[in-house]
């Protein structure tokens, strides 16, 4: 199959793609029950990649043009009403109901939204994004996994996808509780909540504790999911600064003062998206404030496993003399983000709160995954799944900082992070990330613009390097790319700069 | 084993098999790595249900006295200090930060426990629960559904378990497009939007159009789920009263002119928890009213396609003009509830914010069981199974409305539904369902008692029955126990009375 394609569009391929076989089948020259050709053909015909297909061929499917047969290829559907789009309400143009229309004037949509679009443009066969949240899946034993979902469906049959315990499926949070041990907290299975995902956990704590209108104090930057959580309830945010050490503690009674917060979400091992991890002496210092002060702490520990020199400082919920933490952790970023499954630690009054606010939000997780889950992760096989992810992404870690020092010009700066998966990389020249991202993208090559992370999301010249999901050489061919793009801004000139020395940004209460 | 159990205790035999175990392994009398007893042989010797012993142990398991080795049966922990209790923070009597004990004088919790506390009182082996709120999960093909996650994890690998489309897998959505069209509903893929179940729609709707102190209008009575989280967002509720007919539409504009309710939730179709379906006629008005209102109508057709005379009339999604209506429908009540999968419809710009919500709830529902769904859920194997349920619901229906003739004294009344899950029953004499539960329990027969329903939670004199869920033969001795108890409350004259002819109680806002 021909299809023209224009590599210099801003249309992504694959919707180009997408498009032209959507005109085929609407006109008719596609007639139904046609099968389209296999996606690996199809993308060797065109030398593209073969996500680029499977995308458009999703899109296709989703606008219920195509559909696909089980193992045998994807075929073109009936032109039914449904498919070419009834002609009222759905797809007319039309006056929406004042209350929708109300909507559309809150302007607020997820920044994370950006890095969607930014990955979705990133589209030539052998690009190589350094934007994403998560570990190295193809780590992740998928065969052990399978087998173990098979034997819970045929152990514990209809069992397995009945509404399970609320808190979690009781061996899990055993499992969870031993897990949590090793990390010096001392957990026992009835403090652990099991949440789908720790995004859950942090919307959660969130609604619980935060009303319109109240203020959060968060490192700045911070994680651009809190950011997009806490501004869709109408939270306010005041930034912490962060050092090299972390967030700035001694700020922070300055803070408590002004804005009387009523959460403090913190990352304090290998920040998202710095890298960071705050000293021993720090957490101190910051346990003591929440007690004082009488602010909670969320304890955002979503890599804390992942360490390539001496393990981390105990967590916040370590050092809790009682009551003053909650933990959160997750199996997305060690295991698979797409398992959807991550976990509170909480003492005292909050945690049955807890379980009634996950009670009215989704019931329960999914019974069948967590299980699946315990009876494939003992406690033994998740710290040699560990030891086996902090070898290889230590070394990827060198990998990237020593690419950097070759390919980055001069006035690139970096902290090699003793953990995590991310290297906060600060433009050289006050290029931001944001004029450096199209070009980066012209080269191959993808991330997350700093200011992203961001309360305020105002132009940063920082950018976030995932170190963790590709091999060393992805790497090394990315960051040269990465370094191309940084020489080509600087040297047209393209792009807006942020002037001068503005190191991490302090923001305002907004 | 020989356990020494009281079975006139107030205390639950699952608990007292528990608390027996957990001293004897506490003393040492029971060593660590000791085998206990399989539960069908210890069930078997106690003479009571397999389930109390495995929740029995699910507890021991909780409190990290015992573990499972997959398929090899539950063994005593060593005792460690995590199991026997830290000296501190965890565990200990303690004074909790100000804001946890704040936490405390919220008085709130979900009305809905009081049904996890029943159904745990109702503990004898013959035991027969009305209270449930789903189909029968016998009728679930699991083989199948096996075969389809295992046949996804083999084709599908790692992609089966990584963050999938954000508003769910896109062939899913074509099919639910597909089964929702069959309602009589315009719907493309693009308007489908994949959630935890239908909890987390109700959940994501309630956030984004509600702030603390709004109203929403609710049938009275409503579900029980709904009341709880609307209280969990401080909105307020204005109860509608339901007839025969369901919700009383020509009460509706009093109500929307005193009290600007922002949402207007119902449940117009097989309403739970009076079984009643809106007529055609009320649903014009009612679409129209929130027309001229401004207000939007959140449909939950939790069992629209569960009908056992004429199909229902149009949902109000398929009569909306544009945008008035969002619609929103489950997989749990038609197959199993621990698929934890249900879907909004919503067309204009509240769309796109609802995609918005769902980021920052949880990023995305399971990527595994969108696809293993789609896999196994094509469209004519959806209308088989339903027709199945159809026929064999219609027929439980009966067989406990004849029950009830015969076994309920005079003065009961209810109203045979024309379909879904509910019989819901007025008890003579005005013995509410509160008063009725234990004597009931005794008798070893469960229902949902009617205060749950209420906004208002005031005693009642209804009670829910499931039909759907058991064999008739179960359905005939539930409903003969049923009857007894309430003879035996009203011949003791035991139990609160409601005084007089209070019908669907009508609520103020509160």
């Amino acid at each position: 199959m021909l299809i023209p394609l224009d590599h210099r569009s801003p249309l992504p391929l694959y919707r180009q793609i997408q498009d032209f076989l959507s005109g085929e089948i609407r006109s008719g020259a596609l007639p139904a029950h046609t099968r389209l050709p296999a996606t690996r053909n199809l993308a060797q015909s065109l030398g593209v990649n073969r996500l680029t297909i499977t995308t458009a061929y999703e899109g296709l499917a989703a606008d219920g043009l195509v559909y696909g047969r089980q193992g045998s290829g994807t075929y073109v559907a009936p032109l039914s009403e449904a498919v070419t789009g009834p002609t009222a309400p759905v797809g007319a143009s039309q006056d929406w109901p004042l209350w929708q229309q109300e909507l559309l004037s809150h302007t607020w949509l997820p920044a994370q939204y950006e890095l969607d679009r930014m990955s979705a443009a990133l589209d030539r066969p052998d690009a190589i994004s350094f934007a994403a949240g998560m570990g190295d899946s193809s780590l992740f034993p998928i065969d052990d996994f399978r087998r173990a979902v098979t034997d819970i469906l045929r152990r514990d049959g209809r069992a397995a996808l009945s509404y399970g315990e609320r808190a979690g499926f009781a061996p899990l949070r055993a499992t969870i509780a031993r897990i949590v041990t090793e990390r010096g907290i001392r957990a026992l299975p009835q403090h652990i909540l099991v949440t789908s995902g720790s995004q859950q956990g942090l919307s959660l704590v969130a609604r619980l504790l935060l009303r319109p209108g109240d203020v959060a104090l968060v490192e700045s930057p911070t994680y651009a999911g809190a950011i997009d959580l806490f501004r869709s309830l109408d939270v306010r945010l005041a930034g912490v600064p962060v050092d090299a050490q972390g967030m700035q503690v001694d700020r922070l009674e300055a803070l408590l003062t002004t804005h009387h917060p009523r959460l403090i979400y913190t990352m304090p091992t290998y920040q998202n998206p710095t890298g960071t991890c705050l000293s021993t002496a720090r957490r101190r210092q910051l346990i003591d404030l929440a007690g004082r002060y009488n602010v909670p702490i969320l304890e955002d520990e979503f890599a804390g496993d992942l360490h390539y020199e001496d393990a981390a400082p105990l967590p916040l919920a370590a050092l809790d003399p009682g009551g003053r933490v909650i933990y959160m952790g997750t199996f997305s970023k060690m295991l698979m983000p797409g398992l959807r499954l991550g976990f509170l630690v909480a003492v005292g009054p909050v945690y049955e709160r807890l379980l009634a606010a996950k009670r009215v939000d989704d019931l329960s997780s999914s019974s069948l995954i967590q299980r699946a889950l315990e009876a494939y992760i003992t406690v033994g096989r998740y710290q040699a799944h560990l030891r086996r992810a902090c070898q290889l992404y230590g070394h990827r870690r060198d990998t990237m900082a020593e690419a950097l020092r070759r390919y980055l010009p001069a006035g690139a700066d970096w902290t090699t992070p003793a953990g995590g998966l991310f290297i906060w990389l600060r433009l050289p020249g006050g290029l931001t990330g944001q004029a450096l991202a199209p070009v980066a993208a012209g080269e191959g090559v993808g991330f997350a613009p700093g200011e992203l992370f961001f309360p305020g999301g105002r132009s940063q010249p920082y950018v976030r390097l995932n170190f963790a999901e590709h091999p060393p050489e992805r790497i090394e061919e990315g960051v040269r790319r990465l370094g191309r793009a940084v020489v080509r801004c600087l040297s047209t000139g393209s792009g807006e700069r942020q002037s001068g020395d503005v190191l991490h940004n302090e923001m305002p209460a907004i």
